[in-house]
């Protein structure tokens, strides 16, 4: 039996691209000779489709491009995810299922049991979960049909419905097959070979596993598709952060005896690539295509400038220098350089005339107060409101630059340098960032080296450095860490022996920026705990230590 | 048996305030000789606190204040709720329980089995459900003891768990008693009477029901908690809106036969009264006194600024007029007016030179392009950049002005007038805010006559007015009311008569400011459906119609 992987990037609710590129891929397959060709999770209506999933049209339009998708699997079938109504009124309106596809219409549905609803996860919200387990029988196998989260239960905390694959395996099933919609994170691949692998061995089964590729906003999903033979060898592996479509050969065992080398990249390699397909896709998704950014000279802009150039092209970047009568002699240089090493468009606009007119304006309001971070903010928001003008008179989408260490800490001007559409390092640590531009200049000096040597200065009064204010980034950030994706509270850290004032001084910062963070734009999501849904906390909350 | 019903006020996090209150309270019932004292769901804690009940130092807490509380009931005891650690590793991390302290220790434990996760609910995110209910023993007495959804299974879509009243209604319980943190919307308490007086009736015993009261950024508890005999009368009902205690004595049935007349209070009062709560519950919450805003003339920054003089008392509101060239003759004096009927203070920046300052700046950028909304974004910006300023120079905190049906169809400027820490009108459409303007009016004129009179306008081009980019707002709002607190798509209100090009046209804007809502401040909830966590929508997806 040969059977399709097919690795596909979704958009949201745009039916006619979807059906069209599963139709096309269909018939690929078919033409290849596939007997069987297994899609992602959800993969009609796109993932996560949030509240649309309880829109009339949008189910309406579910239900059209499954039966037109139905309609071309002749001499082939497919296996692919859908939301499907749930007739007991009792119950929530849908389930998140796999549906085989034979002979022109729909042959076998099977329901997720596991409905993941940790950090970026809601699925309670929209779907029943399945009760009654069964594999299904296609061309005399017997296939454990399983949809993402069902093959997690002996990793994660969802573990009250029962260990699916072990009732599955029950059956002896000839391969288990999980579609899947699982978002990437820099540490997620490892985490998700080993649980594959547990399951191949608990069922002594080999295993397909098909993922979404493609980025919605904040969500990336990096593809990386997978075929596993009974002894866990990976003996197929699918592109990562693009579309793909491979076959394998399901005998007794899936493909030969042969595993294939499974591709080594980098944790800054993989973070970067899937930058680069998170931007291309927020602005092929919206329908855009040009990006303006502020370009300080400073690091975290230089970052983003670069990702920009690559993933849209430099032709499509407007970088804007805003020096002020604080800027030092290096900056201007420093971003012209990028903007020379990158060859996208540049405008300067200095601010000090505009931040005069707020200061004249203001003075009455002001009057006996000693200058402060108030006319700071000031110039930040004046640099904003350009961006955004800018934007707004040549329809570009404005790109957010603040880095996961300053949005931790609130060190960033709401409607300042908090604006943009899209937050493209909001959830890479200062210290990441360092790495990210060096693997950035692997081969040639596309960011500026004095950018990257000199000491970070958010340059809004006379002298000033980031260390005047925060401690330095390597200990900032390895406070952060545990107190974000480990989710440790300042005591524990404390106990893990870090100072007990940093902590005390971190942890009021981070709990103080809440309401900032709360408007901040959607996060490019890279790491396994990011700023955003996946991590909600009260506003007007006590925080504990 | 003589029973309390102590509705109270909780901070999220706040262990050492909520804490007192409730042994203060506790202490009070006792001297008042009652046997049981019942607070409300997750009383302990606050709630929602979100990701807070996956902090280790919050958990600790709610810990050692369920000790302190229960080490208090001597010669009484209470009812209250509280996060409660699941033993078992393979489900969640938590139940959502409640508790019966008496003799000094916790004396029963109820976990709560329907787990709400819509709107704006998601409590299978932190919470185990349970499996099994059973009745508990008081005093001689069976008490069917339910938390909040526990008996909405007849109403909402949570029922796969099974109907929990009709299982503790075979243990012909005496009593039943339900904590709730059940949050308040215009149309909420109808629902709530009905579905309690259903239960009532199942069971064939008489309902005790303690709901918190206080509001925590966007969600706001009304309180309003009740008590029903066997027959479904309502027998007392506590405050809506502020904290109570009341008692009632459960012989055969719950109080004598006699029904309370329940208050009639018109949607507009309870809106208004929702609204007040809320914004001194912000500011109280979070440790602010004084509030600013930007007063254009306008109805809603009008409205907004009545409302803030009442929570806050005018002497912490501070009023900033921004005229600029195009404001009207009238907008200036309208605003003088409001600030002279509530007697808050005032500022005057006028825009003018800031915006000129800008548009000078930004000229070599915007060669060749004809002014657009652009240079209306600007007066915006600059307004928001002075509203910031002078919030920040003084500590202020800076209340969002805009209502719903502008955020709905996007006619509002991001980190401009849709700058804020909170939204206190986001959840009114127009013609409520109209409404709310005359019922804030009832008793003597604090928002002007003609700012309620004259035609709606942004006044940021010559003669501007809303209805030249929008249709009436009572059309408007009807389309907006079905898209959103409907839940409707485009084609179904076609269906239902609407003027399809017109659905079309405000469905579209609709979708495209999803991105800028995303970066709205908190809102107010007063609506079934507000912007915000109970309705979420990918940014970057193809809106079916």
């Amino acid at each position: 039996m040969k059977i399709a992987l097919s690795q596909l990037n979704y958009h949201i609710g745009n039916f006619e691209e979807n059906t069209a590129k599963i139709i096309q891929s269909i018939a690929e397959a078919k033409a290849a000779g596939a007997d069987l060709v297994v899609f992602a999770e959800l993969a009609i209506g796109g993932y996560p489709a949030k509240d649309l999933l309880r829109n009339a049209a949008f189910l309406n339009a579910c239900e059209q491009s499954l039966a037109e998708i139905a309609s071309q699997c002749k001499g082939i079938a497919c296996i692919i995810g859908a939301p499907v109504r749930n007739q007991d009124p009792e119950g929530k309106a849908l389930y998140n299922a796999a549906l085989l596809l034979a002979e022109g219409q729909v042959q076998q549905l099977v329901k997720k049991s596991l409905l993941p609803d940790y950090d970026v996860f809601d699925e309670y919200r929209y779907f029943e979960p399945n009760k009654q387990v069964n594999c299904i029988p296609f061309q005399g196998k017997t296939i454990a049909l399983t949809v993402c989260e069902d093959l997690w239960d002996d990793d994660g905390p969802n573990s009250y419905v029962g260990d699916i694959m072990q009732e599955l395996a029950k059956e002896n099933p000839d391969i288990i097959i999980n579609i899947a919609a699982s978002p990437f994170s820099y540490t997620h691949f490892e985490s998700r070979k080993n649980v594959l692998s547990r399951n191949v061995i608990k069922a002594n089964a080999p295993l397909i596993y098909v993922n979404q590729v493609g980025a919605h906003a904040d969500i990336i999903f990096d593809g990386r598709s997978l075929a596993l033979n009974k002894k866990g060898d990976i003996i197929a592996e699918l592109h990562s952060f693009a579309e793909d479509l491979q076959y394998v050969e399901l005998q007794k065992d899936l493909g030969s005896a042969q595993a294939v080398a499974v591709k080594n990249s980098s944790e800054m390699a993989l973070i970067h690539d899937a930058l680069i397909l998170g931007l291309r896709d927020y602005f092929r998704k919206s329908g855009f295509k040009k990006a303006i950014l502020g370009l300080s000279g400073g690091l975290d802009s230089a970052v983003v400038a670069a990702l920009a150039c690559e993933a849209l092209g430099a032709e499509n970047v407007l970088a804007v220098l805003m020096p002020s009568i604080y800027s030092s002699d290096h900056s201007l240089k420093d971003a012209l350089d990028l903007v020379e090493n990158t060859g996208c468009a540049h405008h300067i606009v200095p601010i000090k005339d505009i931040a005069q007119a707020f200061e004249t304006g203001l003075a009455p309001a002001f009057e006996g107060k000693a200058a402060d971070t108030t006319e700071e903010n000031i110039q930040a928001r004046t640099r904003g409101t350009i961006l955004m003008a800018i934007s707004n008179k040549h329809g570009h989408i404005l790109l957010n630059t603040s880095n996961k260490s300053e949005a931790a800490v609130g060190y960033g001007t709401l409607y300042g340098d908090m604006a943009g559409s899209i937050s493209v390092i909001g959830d890479v640590y200062k210290t990441q960032a360092y790495q990210l531009a060096n693997y950035i200049n692997r081969d040639r000096e596309i960011i500026p080296v004095n950018t990257i040597v000199k000491p970070p200065s958010a340059e809004l009064r006379p002298d000033q450095k980031d260390s005047d204010s925060l401690p330095p980034y390597d200990v900032l950030d390895s406070i952060l860490f545990q107190l974000i994706e480990k989710e440790k509270s300042g005591s524990e850290l404390v106990k893990l022996g870090f100072e007990e004032v940093l902590v005390q001084r971190i942890s009021r910062l981070v709990n103080n920026a809440e309401f900032k963070r709360f408007q901040s734009p959607p996060i490019l999501r890279v790491s396994p705990k990011a700023f955003g849904p996946g991590r909600t906390m009260p506003l007007v909350a006590k925080y504990p230590f």
